[in-house]
């Protein structure tokens, strides 16, 4: 507990230090009212007298000394666990807000990357105070970070986009994450071998399975860069989508490594089951997200009249699936996924458009605070971890890691591109190999290692951090420059109209037909089919009341009324309050 | 584990019940769909195996059997918190919806009281499979549950009706809840006295503390009672601010009787000592929430840059208030209730509308999840506890808490009704006695009582819950007839003009103006000044950009425009919707 208590403190330290760094900003805005500011201060003196006598009450030994009073005592332990997160979260959210302050640095330096340099401070601080700074627990992790930021991806996923490219995603989540794996494992095995010393130790089971670790692509890393950068979506789309479909080739080859190693032998029926066990993995997770997102559709059907527990059941339903693939080692981040877009269409008939904004207010607010606690927790973590450091097998690492992913790359998107109606240009395959960011979930899965079956467990948490470290600085900080520099399409500020929506539907009906009359069953054959099963069944029974028979073009014009008709009112008060804002920013 | 583990099959039955409710629903309707039904049934089938599996992988003691295929494993404790604390608040959302398809139930019977009896029902099961269901745990109970529902009252409290009524609504706080405890407490002791067998080991200081647990109105119970019987704003606030209030007369003499049992003697200086005690835990509350307020509005002011964690801010800070009042043994629920009001006026001008959307809703939907979990908890735990049932104890008991409260509303009554200006009538006066309710917040402190030093907790519990059950269900159920017997005015739909606020302004101003002239400085005089210091000074300092500066009436016109104009848009989509709604609904 004492050294709970002294984390405690740090973070006590670090909010207050914000929090005075906000009364600095207040007093160089142009009002410059120093009087308030002391009366702040007192505020702050206050809090920080308060602060003390909780560590005064808790350095005592005899519980029954806590007393001030016959009635107050203090009883820090009671409320412990919560008062910490909160703070841990407090703290999160002010560093977000201070680097949004500071426009110099945000507009050069991605926030991910200062996010861990303060969890690199804040792991410092309690490291000087004598202290071991807590770890990134990976079963936090993996049930409470991860869920929310993979669930706004999924729920907000871009279909169309994502539909049109899948083969493309799908081929480098799928053989570019194998190719990296063996690739590397093997290169590595090769260099271990010449080696003298302890590398030499390195056996090719540990290899694979640190390859099958650190090769994957990381998706919270990933949006974090790449929503700052505002690339095209075609781009942003195949870096994310394959950071997110990896996730089975992971889980599966992690798995099955970890047991090689466990049991020590490997057969042929082992590896041929694993592969069985790969489309067991995706295939699984995806129905059980199916499952579940048809449920929560099906639930919200009735909540016509409980308007205010509407958002529960989104959360509710798509966490369960989540938690539900994970019991059987199925792909969690799949059944995510899939949920989310299944239950997107249904439940967003269904709800009412308050539900619909707290949804994906909230969604975007926690996805936020997650990815920021994440990365703050990467810094705490590094300066935590036990280390084993070793040149020459971070080096072979990042290098590895560079090398594999342009060979993948380059050597896939030759493949690829003889099936693409729109070619993959060198610039495309450049900023695809470039995004493949490693993050968290890396460092989670080493951590999860056990250090009876891998000895080696130390050296590749630190060369797993140090490539974490690499592709979040180095490529996180020179993506943006590149981009601009190889003038690289952005993101098109996409206005859609009415007029678009009809070309889009007419010509996919006209697609469809002449498919149907040449008797090439393809794509867009297999698109009008499974719209017309949706409007005729499973709208009618997931969609309650008039909402299902409604024409898609209505509730598209509906939709887009609402939209315009919002911007047009809330112009006049964000005007009033933009100018308010940059009066407001130094 | 095996416990939790029928818990756990217990609610997955309940929750499959409901979901098979929901199909019998959809057959019902008049489009009779039943080859969708069956195919729905297939899907609940699949999820009942996929549940069997579970259990029989559960059910092997060997961890290596549980393996399905080599990757492939269950793996149920990883996952067994999270999911288990989903399905609870999934199978209260699901109650909370069905109970709003049955219209016939839902009119005559408060939602409370179906909820408790689903408890019980819930209790029954896990009682006849043959384990010990579990119990509303204090600390879950006191951190998690309690806090939503405080902060959704507090944030949203209506602050004019609640500061004209201040007087009264203390009044009834404090002095009325405390003639409860001692009147009850010395009678019940008497009738201890008097009886011969078990009660008569029950002591003078036992009877007080269990007046002083049993006497409270519970703000949960009230809330969820009275939302529903839409009564007038002054009886609403009278009962609901009473309900909020008593919690610092409640904590101090709980702790106070608590501490003298534990030590045995009770001095003059400690009841002397009580009496400071009770300032301090309800000032000391209400400070601590002042300052986190002040805090939240502040960091709200820099917030315009980082619109996605402007929410957050509200929960966490007041969250802490409530973390940091608790710790000291201060009150709280006043603490929270004051930081909601300290920081909803400023927040409200610094944030976005949909960061204020995402707040008002969010905090709803959470806030009515805890209630509906703290009802059903409340019918489980019943089923649960030990129980020591008593004739007589319960019977005087519940006969004392009515007789209390009557006597107690109607003393006061007779002397609040010399200073008010609008007396409260003999109507009135029973909807507040008779609105009396007892919740969970009683059960929680009588169920933390150690049993060393009060060996009748057991008959203490029982008593309470008793008491519970009997307002609750008796009190619950007969106040909406009696209110529409009595014929009480009901809650006006007022719809807030411009033409409205700007005559209450200047009937404030001219009230303000005449006792100035008067030389008396009254209610409308400080009121005044203290307006003038807000627009002066505070909101300068805490609102951001030129909102600081906007006169009321503008932000109130603008206000009401964009209320005016969101109504109007969804007019039309909330017309097919309503349309739709009745179809839906049988």
């Amino acid at each position: 507990i004492s050294e709970r208590w002294t984390n405690l403190q740090c973070v006590c330290v670090c909010v207050f230090s914000l929090e005075l760094k906000f009364c600095g900003f207040f007093v160089s805005e142009r009002e410059g009212l120093t009087v308030k500011m002391k009366m702040k201060m007192k505020v702050l003196l206050l809090l920080g007298c308060c602060c003390g006598l909780v560590c005064a009450g808790q350095n005592r030994s005899d519980p029954r000394d806590q007393r001030l009073f016959p009635v107050l005592s203090i009883n820090y332990d009671y409320v412990q666990m919560p008062f910490e997160v909160s703070l841990w979260i407090l703290l999160a959210s002010l560093m977000k807000l201070g680097f949004h302050l500071l426009p110099v640095l945000s507009g050069v330096v991605p926030e991910s990357c200062l996010l861990i340099v303060v969890g690199l401070l804040v792991g410092g601080l309690i490291r000087v105070m004598g202290k071991n700074p807590p770890v990134l627990d990976s079963q936090l992790f993996f049930l409470c970070l991860l869920p929310p930021i993979i669930l706004d991806a999924g729920y907000f996923l871009p279909i169309r986009p994502f539909t049109e490219n899948a083969g493309t995603i799908l081929t480098f989540a799928v053989l570019g994450t194998l190719w990296n794996v063996f690739f590397m494992g093997a290169v590595l095995y090769g260099a271990c071998r010449l080696e003298a010393g302890r590398l030499a130790s390195v056996d090719l089971l540990s290899c694979l399975l640190f390859g099958s670790i650190v090769s994957a692509v990381d998706p919270v890393a990933v949006l974090a860069v790449f929503e700052e950068i505002h690339i095209n979506e075609l781009l942003h789309i195949l870096v994310f989508g394959e950071s997110l479909l990896n996730d089975a080739v992971t889980v599966v080859l992690y798995h099955l490594f970890e047991e090689f190693a466990h049991a020590g032998e490997v057969t042929v029926g082992d590896v041929f089951l694993g592969v069985v066990c790969f489309f067991v993995v995706a295939l699984g997770g995806v129905m059980v997200g199916g499952v579940y997102g048809v449920l929560a559709a099906f639930t919200s059907r009735f909540t016509s009249h409980t308007r205010v527990i509407e958002p529960l059941f989104v959360f509710l339903y798509s966490y369960m699936a989540y938690l539900s693939a994970e019991v059987f080692h199925l792909s969690g981040i799949m059944a995510l996924i899939a949920c989310g877009v299944v239950m997107r269409p249904y439940v967003e008939a269904n709800i009412s458009h308050k539900s619909y904004t707290t949804i994906k207010y909230f969604l975007k607010m926690w996805s936020s605070v997650s990815e920021t606690l994440i990365f703050i927790f990467l810094g705490v973590s590094t300066v935590a971890g036990p280390h084993a450091w070793n040149w020459t097998f971070v080096s072979i690492t990042i290098v590895l890691c560079l090398l594999s992913r342009v060979l993948g790359v380059v050597g896939l998107t030759y493949i690829i591109n003889k099936y693409r109606m729109v070619k993959l240009s060198g610039k495309d395959q450049f900023i695809v190999a470039y995004g493949g960011l490693r993050g968290a979930i890396a460092f989670s899965l080493a951590f999860l290692l056990s250090s009876d079956d891998f000895p080696m467990k130390d050296m590749f948490l630190t060369a797993i951090i140090t490539v974490i470290f690499f592709t979040v600085f180095v490529q996180g900080m020179t993506i943006r420059p590149l981009v601009e520099l190889l003038a690289v399409k952005k993101k098109k500020k996409t206005k859609c109209s009415i007029n678009e929506e009809i070309h889009t539907q007419f010509l996919e009906h006209l697609l469809a037909g002449i498919e149907g009359v040449c008797g090439h069953y393809g794509h867009h054959h297999w698109r009008h089919k499974l719209d017309r099963f949706n409007k005729r069944y499973i709208r009618r029974c997931l969609i309650g009341g008039e909402r299902s028979q409604e024409p898609q073009l209505v509730s598209f014009y509906n939709k887009m009324e609402l939209k315009q008709a919002l911007m047009l009112l809330e112009s006049n008060s964000s005007a009033n309050l933009s100018t308010g804002d940059t009066a407001a920013a130094p």
